[in-house]
């Protein structure tokens, strides 16, 4: 990809209020946007996340109600809600050790080392530090899902204004490990969106970049 | 971009561990990675970053005594260091309410709904919640910077084992309102590399995607 053909699709994304409700992404597309998230990158790879698809209309009625009645929420085409593993123990860190080991073809052995740094960091922080951290990680993947998207030219919405406990108790999240983070809700602006013909604003580049030294 | 275009290069991207350190990134190259940071989304827009790009070569070695060593930090290309807005005032929102308006050219009256909104948000958080609510979006930035840099080709390293406290001091970030959060290497992979060869591990689709009803 070049860079204009790379710049033109983030300049085009924009945080989509208005769907084009009759708009469904294809399975092709949507497909590899599902692939787009499997394969974010995280810390240690650890992938502390379960990206939550949700198309039931009931259930997404619920979550509007949760979401100070976005229209997004039931508009958009599809809806994911990006949740962390609320916690991060031995056995998340021995099952991702297993699964390198399979995909690798190598004994789970040669990864010991590994899996001793992985365990000091994480029992080095408090629980909370460590749900913390694994909720950071799940804004990579929201990162990687709206920059996918646009290069896919699907619109996209993020959706922070949430209830994560009435969207955890509406998706059966409760004690089950994983908790709700924050949404996106993905599909086609409807041409009638007024904020798709805002101008872009952000800072100025001085206010966010800066350089040290010569690059 | 197809989606076969786009797979390819996430499947490429890997965390690279060693770098040539004689190939630098070209500067219109360069220029659409730091547009990729700046054009970032974030909650309200508020952009509660910097984005600080090291070039300085004792700089660098400092920060590479402070990130366990790691020799990304001073044989990849270019090393950009995210931080965050240490708190979340109400000067940062004037400030972004100012530049909404400048950008759209419209009187800031236009925006008071919105900001008396980010107001009371902001003001619902204790100090230490609006300082975690900035570094989850500083990982936004992150994902969409390892994501763009894979589009054109880039490889790039996340480097969360560092000690912020240390990039701080080095950066003169001290007392500035902006702290270190993260830091990410990008250029290119030095063929040598052996973690480039191996085959890219993720959890089974069944882990980390859940589907509520036909999409």
């Amino acid at each position: 990809m070049n860079t204009t053909s790379l710049l033109t699709a983030l300049q085009w994304r924009y945080a989509t209020k208005q769907f084009d409700a009759t708009r469904k992404i294809d399975a092709e597309t949507w497909n590899a946007i599902e692939e787009s998230l499997i394969l974010t990158p995280s810390s240690f790879g650890l992938q502390p996340w379960k990206f939550i698809v949700v198309g039931d209309p009931a259930i997404r009625s619920e979550l509007r109600a949760a979401s100070w009645n976005q229209p997004q929420v039931t508009d958009a085409s599809h809806l994911v809600v990006l949740t962390t593993r609320t916690d991060l123990t031995q056995s998340d860190i021995d099952a991702w050790i297993n699964r390198m080991a399979e995909v690798q073809g190598c004994p789970t052995e040669n990864f010991a080392p590994l899996a001793g740094m992985i365990s000091g960091f994480s029992s080095s922080m408090s629980a909370d530090a460590r749900r913390a951290w694994n909720s950071r990680q799940v804004y990579i993947a929201l990162g990687q899902l709206m920059t996918t998207a646009a290069m896919l030219n699907i619109d996209t919405c993020p959706l922070e204004g949430i209830d994560p406990a009435a969207y955890d108790r509406s998706l059966g999240l409760e004690n089950s490990g994983y908790a709700t983070v924050v949404a996106c809700a993905l599909g086609f602006r409807d041409p009638a969106d007024k904020y798709a013909a805002a101008p872009k604003a952000r800072f100025d580049r001085s206010r966010v970049i800066e350089h040290v030294g010569k690059a």
